[in-house]
């Protein structure tokens, strides 16, 4: 390890250097802070909303993720002045969308991984949507922000702590915001169970448990719809690749930087066989994937503290056949809920021992956001519900001048458990801390604006 | 920290010294291990039947717990030479109950807390079972085997490593066995799953989840059936208070002392507001349980790692609203299944995304210890179905003289993630390791009986 890396000048506290100076495997994981101190960061971005502004897109990345949002971005009437891949097929499918949409005929930048860098200097955009493979969100996003663009990101937003603080740097120096896209907290049953939650009906709230539990094996070895870019992370890194999923919508519930803050955690990860396994059954001899060795554990459980003390499990498993689930279970003094499918159990209104439908719960606590469901309808995809929802309401903060609800500060605190549990893995399952992002502010903030838009 | 407690010859090693010696709180949870090494251990019980006997029992404990078993042994023809509690009235019942089975009148022990010293003095009585509250399981099965009888002991058999070590050294010294009851090994589902886990229906084996979720705060706050000594120790100990019922069929799972082993574990709990919530809304002012500060948070999440690098959740909550529940879920290469109620989904003969009923495969994976279910159905209580297949079963080990299922290997491994889960909590979620009680003979015992007999 570098002597750099452990002073407390860049942020690694006094006893977190006492901790880790008697490991051994650090190197590899330890998670540093890049970033100067408080003293000299520039204003926060907490409390500081959009200016008012029509959004003006340029879209990087126009595969199968990407193409979806265009989709339904076209539908909510935004305009998208250019597109970006690296591939060119895909991203002349997406200009002819633009044009079938009535609009001008975007301009397209392809051939090259560096394209997107002519994109974010238009001076016709004030937004960047980002849907690209992991290892290009941060310096994406923060050549968007530094050449004055908004930033829309898609998940994780980083992977490395380092590249958390950048973002958070950049976004507070340059006054852009940098929102994560992380749909599921537009989730029918996320945004209702935060009317429930502020109406006390959990009681105080103690544990959640989370994850993102999706058997994407078929996908992960199919040429199409981002199967090469995963399957090559999977054979450097360790840990949770997919942390937002599930911790998006159970950090809201909590108010996590709004009152309270993950402190800390641990990881394991069972041994790497789910990928071999298929790759026997599915995948002819000679074929160059076998060339491939794969690292990432299959199933990731990890464990958070907040400060407050509440505690979270988390999962991560994309390589095993089981059945989809986020989990999204919430509990409290009063009740749990947990999910896929959903189900609750409240003290006084249950049958000993038994879940019960959160139907009845509808009519009173379903989401402003989720009330107009016929336009909702409209969208056409796996998960376009939640996305639609997401981008409708991401586009209105931008028309309407708000705040967005999902920040730079929770983007970068929603991705940091992938290093993180990638260091405690390494580390023989020890706690690592987590950096505060929002260098204080986590303590004063007001509920999030889902909460406050009930 | 006294010295004698951190030095190699007592069993911690010197990386564990390494890593404890930047701590702050470890002098109360800090994890020992008393006795010596193995070098001047006793040799082992592992592989030693009972010799044949016809077990003739004294009852230690009469309480609610100890009652039912009784009334289990009767049905199955058990003698019962003595009962023994602290108090009068309970023990009373039990020597009704063992005379009105057409035994002879047995022996009564009561009216002081060392009343059991006489009982175990008897020389008509070869096997005590002890069903006390957790703080005698212990000094009484130490005094019993160095008596020379058979132990068969309710879960937790012990709080402390230390104790732990206790029984093992104790069983090795006077070849006595030290059975722990843990009935949900004998679970219909659990048992079934040692089947078709032999029959390779989950692949290789990657994690599983379990627990004791169980909302007894009505029975913690009665004066009867164990309220008053759960409630105490709710004042004094922190972390999992009741790991066995959902680690001890994961264990057998898992093959753990049978060519795996309980590596390392990390552990979480909440704050503890169960029990205060509870107390406001259901306890008079004045009360004495008023001066009572319970300390346990309500919900504990631990996570354990094998030697072979399987991962377990094992989660603890007695005093929160929610269905019961000990979760039960085991998953490897080619499905996953989860109880609570039960289903599977397997690779190949699943519907993507569905959960499926086990009943499909009862016919060929039932466990040969249900297929009489005629008999067992006599059995009357909560969960007698569990309670007869298991001590029918172990009666049967002693008459015909065979090996234990769960002997005290299992017991000490089963038992020590309560205090490993407090000295991880002290610690900051770090991690702690796991003694190996079988003294490396983990890596060469064959599967466990129950997995054999099928």
């Amino acid at each position: 390890v570098p002597a750099k890396w452990i002073d407390d000048t860049n942020g690694l506290s006094r006893r977190s250097f006492l901790r880790m100076s008697g490991l051994t495997a650090m190197s590899a994981g330890l998670p540093v802070k890049s970033s100067g101190s408080a003293a000299k960061a520039a204003p926060t971005m907490i409390g500081v909303p959009f200016e008012k502004m029509e959004p003006a897109l340029g879209i990087i990345g126009t595969g199968s993720r990407g193409t979806l949002l265009l989709r339904i971005l076209l539908e909510l009437n935004v305009k998208v002045r250019a597109v970006c891949d690296v591939l060119n097929e895909p991203v002349e499918v997406a200009q002819t969308l633009v044009e079938h949409a009535g609009q001008a005929k975007p301009e397209l930048y392809s051939g090259s991984v560096n394209a997107y860098e002519k994109l974010i200097e238009r001076d016709d955009i004030n937004t960047i949507l980002i849907a690209t493979p992991w290892e290009w969100h941060v310096p994406m996003a923060l050549k968007a922000m530094r050449a004055g663009k908004h930033v829309l990101l898609e998940v994780p937003a980083a992977t490395t702590i380092e590249d958390c603080w950048k973002l958070v740097d950049a976004s507070e120096e340059t006054r852009r915001h940098c929102v994560l896209l992380e749909n599921c907290c537009y989730g029918y049953n996320e945004l209702m169970l935060l009317n429930m939650i502020a109406d006390d009906r959990f009681g105080d709230l103690l544990f959640a448990e989370c994850g993102y539990l999706h058997d994407l094996r078929d996908l992960i070895f199919s040429a199409k719809t981002g199967g090469t870019w995963r399957r090559d992370a999977m054979t450097k890194r360790i840990g949770n690749l997919y942390p937002t999923h599930g911790l998006g919508p159970v950090a809201n519930y909590m108010r996590i930087n709004r009152g309270d803050r993950f402190d800390y955690m641990v990881s394991m990860s069972t041994p790497a066989k789910g990928l071999d396994t298929y790759r026997k059954q599915h995948i002819a001899a000679g074929d160059p994937k076998w060339g491939e060795h794969y690292v990432t554990g299959d199933m990731n459980t990890s464990l958070i503290k907040t400060v407050n003390g509440l505690t979270i499990t988390l999962q991560y498993d994309l390589t095993n056949p089981r059945p989809y689930s986020r989990i999204n279970s919430i509990a409290g003094t009063k009740g749990i809920f947990t999910d896929f499918p959903p189900r609750i159990s409240l003290e006084g209104q249950r049958d000993e021992d038994s879940w019960m439908s959160i139907d009845e719960w509808k009519q009173k606590y379903e989401h402003s956001l989720w009330k107009d469901s016929h336009s909702i309808a409209k969208a056409d995809s796996d998960h376009g519900d939640m996305d639609f929802v997401m981008l409708r309401r991401t586009i209105q903060c931008m028309r309407d001048g708000l705040e967005p609800d999902i920040d730079v500060y929770d983007a970068a605190a929603w991705s940091a458990p992938g290093p993180l549990s990638a260091a405690s893995i390494r580390n023989r399952g020890n706690s690592m801390d987590f950096p505060d992002f929002t260098r204080g502010k986590w303590r004063t903030r007001a509920a999030c604006n889902l909460t406050r838009l009930g």
